[in-house]
């Protein structure tokens, strides 16, 4: 088995390298990550400038290569110029900080796991909900039992698993939800600053919003102690709405799309 | 009526320009746009680095408002910090080029677009299917119409339009289709050249698959020449696999989420 490992945190990121090691004996574990850390950069891909690579090594051992580009980027070259084969799996991860509700959209492990889908490959995405908590141990278990039953089941195609851990240890973890995302989202407060040559600038904050969530989420299995599996795919059909527009933009000439599958997903 | 119009393209873009004046005589129109193209950049936002704002001109007229972040970066920005009440509307493009099926992902466009949607702004993204056809009339007669439309009867909340135009004259469209996101992808290969100090780079550069698409897809409609209406949402939650994941992951201890709603969208 050959398992593609990345991440947004960066070559260097400590979660990086437990989900590599964590793996090690489960097959071959390919490194390929963002040179630094990228961060909330969402989907991006980098089409305007060249990426750099460079091979990483500690001592003798080589740690992975590392990207110029974002997580997107690495998963995008790992499969169709680095590795000498594709990867029967992705594991991205593991993230510091919850990848929950609404910062799905935004988080560059989530995507690198998305891009793995895209091109075929069974993805996972691993986050714990805190940027301080330091004990990988149950997210390794978890990624172990993971891709055991991956390599047993598969996934469909299409779907991708974004996994979020509670901020506990082992024995205090009160098991697995399989959750829907849900609404957590950032409020920004932008704080307004003037540069020495006068111009102004602007530093992006953000901070938790405290709204119900809906039955089932991610965020709240976290925050209860659960470890979330959500299952996401990539088709962003609002089919609730599509099913409603019949008659919607009358002067526009609408012609409903011919055959729609009258129970879409 | 506050319409805030903004893109991927950049705020020096003739399809920015286009639809700011197609719907001046609407409302109050803001142009916050990015200072530079950002297209592909997804929902990229910028936590690392600080905002800079610049105020164009045209002569005496007032173009927008110039960002050196992301298309999600504008519109939180915007909405947030710029603009003295936040908009009724969202519109972003004229884009340059499809945002159909997968590349919907990677797109700036469509996620200026759904970050006002996450911010509880109607919005809409408008591309034409073509980097080469400068005739923006048609898609201005579109977001004219739409923006009407909108004004009387509004989206549903976390739903938002993704709007791909044919290349065409008016009088060549053969009209409007409500569809979903089809399956349209770039498969990217990767140049690989060495620069003068001998470390490797790679560009990348993508050729649209020609793969088969579902029935009723935003990239048929365009291609046979009708206006692609596609209502998105981000909730990315599969749903179907989400229901027949009971009994995954027993190693785990799985703990079905309590009261998931048994037909959800």
């Amino acid at each position: 088995m050959r398992i593609l490992v990345t991440n947004d945190d960066g070559i260097h990121a400590p979660g990086l390298r437990a989900l590599a090691e964590a793996v090690e004996d489960l097959g071959t574990v390919h490194v390929v990550a963002p040179a630094v850390e990228r961060s909330a950069v969402g989907h991006a891909i980098t089409l305007f400038e060249p990426l750099w690579i460079e091979r990483m090594h500690d001592g003798d051992k080589e740690l992975g290569v590392a990207v110029s580009g974002t997580p997107a980027d690495c998963v995008k070259l790992a499969i169709q110029a680095l590795l000498p084969e594709p990867p029967d799996l992705v594991l991205s991860g593991i993230n510091r900080g919850a990848n929950t509700g609404t910062n799905v959209l935004y988080s560059g492990t989530v995507s690198a796991a998305t891009e793995g889908t895209i091109l075929g490959i069974p993805s996972i995405a691993i986050s714990i909900a805190s940027f301080e908590f330091r004990d990988y141990e149950p997210s390794i278990w978890v990624a172990r039992e993971l891709v055991r039953d991956l390599r047993e089941h598969g996934l469909p195609r299409g779907t991708l698993l974004n996994v979020n851990m509670p901020p506990l240890p082992r024995g205090e973890i009160r098991g697995v939800r399989y959750t829907r995302q849900g609404r957590a989202r950032y409020v920004e407060n932008f704080i307004e600053r003037t540069d020495p040559r006068n111009r102004t600038y602007y530093w992006m904050e953000g901070e938790k919003e405290d709204r119900p969530e809906p039955p089932g989420s991610d965020e709240t299995a976290v925050a209860e102690g659960f470890i979330s599996i959500c299952p996401i795919h990539y088709d962003l059909t609002d089919w609730a709405m599509l099913r409603s527009m019949e008659g919607r933009f009358a002067e526009l000439g609408g012609v409903p799309a011919p055959d729609l599958p009258p129970s879409a997903p």
